[in-house]
């Protein structure tokens, strides 16, 4: 988004551009969301909306191997709305809170006309941040899970069907447990929000390199947003380390592409993304 | 507001309750501001709006004894905004900023149909937090500057007329050095953003005191909110070196009343408010 970006250059600093931002022991993550602009009432259920909110967040800290302690909570609630169905907010809140060991120490509850939910999550560092910008070029890349599900979900309500209470595009699984045990083997890792093919770019850019696929990945993988899984990069040496904490925490990954020197730009044109 | 009472109570902890929430030597604090809700565009110019935001949640840090550093900004833009709108959003936050020495570390830019800011403050405490909850029965309460000039603002906003770009309902103006000079010999304090009125029964509330007024104000200084003057508490034997900080630090301020054992209500109930 050009206004987006009109707003960030005027404050260039070494903090911006992460997942996530690392003061110190410290990392901060904060989103925002808007009824209309991010959700349709009719999509999810307030209190899937109250929980995806914070997973997001969440998602933020735990790709930057911080793990998530606080949240200051902002909410907009029309006056139409219900005492239960403030409940269920509340109770999509809670969840997220009791899963991640998250305890709420702040915000703010306003009026307006939209339902608006501005979560800001205070994680702590298990040791050492990953960054985007970490990767080295020869690096294998990888991501988490299965990619395609969230675009397929939202391809379905757009077309006034329905997803399932599972499905990822309302309730993402986040990958904490391979990540922290693996965190000190990746040099470089980001969730995948707009689509691992737009992420991918963000993560070369970042890093300064390009990249080679090494396996053909359809477009619904590569286009499919808000999936909440996990692109990271590592040395090839340690790619056995990484297949077997994989496996100890059941999680699947799937190794797509190595870094390359250059520029990512020419590299992608023929992926078409 | 009964719904924000709805939410938080589900969220009971000994963080919530203050201007901010202190983490060790960290203080958050987090407000969201919807176009509509808290301001209507003919009212304030978008740099006016987006530095008041930023000064709203330093306020909260100030009376707290934590002296802001970093802030998120989570930013709700309508597509209709042109990028001359955009750059004076963007200089409102810089001038809070440069002002009060913040560095904006991170954030969220969406498209929404009004106009939205949500800001994250990070403060870090001078030395001991002062809460609204440390005042001692015998204490003597007082606020820094001039109440009333905000809800005449006000009304003369909402009767059609105009407000000097001045104003205190404009341009908050901050009780910093004071604070940070005295907070030592404070046993209580918080910013008046509901009015003196309100903002004292919470005050009391939070100390378990009730109070006595030793000084007859106007309703338009009990009423008058969005002030960002500080109220604060201290034991009666320090009001000497009070007294001489505010002159050092040419702040006026105005002793009005003594906390006493008891409750708030039954005290209150002759002013009317």
């Amino acid at each position: 988004m050009n206004k987006e970006q009109a707003i960030i250059d005027k404050f260039t600093n070494s903090y911006l551009g992460d997942d996530g931002a690392v003061v110190g022991k410290w990392v901060y993550s904060k989103d925002l969301f808007v009824e209309g602009s991010h959700f349709k009432r009719g999509w999810l259920e307030l209190d899937e909306i109250a929980y995806k909110a914070m997973i997001v967040n969440i998602s933020d800290a735990v790709v930057m191997n911080a793990v998530p302690k606080f949240a200051l909570i902002g909410l907009g609630v029309p006056k139409s709305l219900k005492m239960e169905q403030i409940s269920l907010l509340r109770d999509g809140f809670k969840r997220a809170c009791d899963e991640f060991g998250v305890t709420i120490i702040g915000g703010d509850t306003i009026s307006s006309d939209k339902i608006i939910i501005s979560v800001t999550i205070i994680s702590e560092l298990n040791s050492q941040a990953v960054l985007r910008s970490g990767a080295k070029a020869g690096d294998l890349l990888a991501f988490t899970g299965k990619l395609g599900d969230s675009l397929k979900g939202l391809k379905a309500l757009l077309r006034g069907g329905s997803v399932a209470r599972n499905s990822r595009f309302k309730k993402p699984v986040l990958k904490d447990r391979f990540f922290y045990r693996s965190a000190k083997f990746l040099s470089a890792a980001m969730d995948i929000s707009d689509g691992l093919g737009t992420d991918l770019a963000k993560l070369c850019k970042a890093s300064g390199l390009g990249v080679k696929f090494s396996k053909k990945l359809s477009k619904n993988e590569l286009k499919s947003g808000e999936e909440y899984e996990i692109l990271f990069a590592f040395a090839a040496k340690n790619r056995k380390k990484i297949e077997n904490l994989a496996k100890k925490s059941r999680t699947k990954i799937t190794i797509f592409a190595k870094t390359t020197k250059g520029r990512y730009k020419n590299n992608a044109r023929e992926h078409h993304f």
